[in-house]
């Protein structure tokens, strides 16, 4: 039981931090960020950046992995957002 | 501490929940979802529904109400990237 419940986590975990890659690569693709919050992007990096550390304190690996990637991810739209905004 | 890292925890969930507000809000008022990726939302669907399950195994508070949160907000995106796939 306690196995099952820690696979439904850990499939939830993967699930949220990879569906990113589509969106990063049809940013990068297009060079587009036409559509996206800006808003939204920054609020959620900085949710991401705190999961990540209460996962460092808890010493969850689970949450540091998935974190860090989902971290990196946005990291990239965020960045092509900002450069959008820039020019402008 | 432990008070601490609850607190440090409670506010990435109201972060990373909140954070899609505003997208829910852009693409409410532009009618548009163009440039969003139907993938990443269809993959991030799935995977806060595992963590909505998750939270109700473990009967944690902070996550069933986020997730719930969050899969409504979701839902709305969901909703016109489908309805717009259709006219295409």
């Amino acid at each position: 039981m306690s196995f099952n419940i820690e696979l439904i986590g850990f499939l939830a975990a993967v699930l949220t931090t990879v569906a990113f890659i589509p969106q990063v690569y049809k940013v990068w693709q297009t060079k587009s960020v036409s559509g996206l919050s800006l808003t939204m992007y920054l609020i959620f990096f900085s949710g991401v950046f705190l999961w990540l550390v209460y996962g460092l304190i808890i010493n969850s690996l689970p949450m540091i992995l998935g974190n860090s990637i989902t971290l990196l991810l946005t990291s990239i739209i965020l960045y092509f957002l900002i450069k959008s905004k820039g020019t402008n």
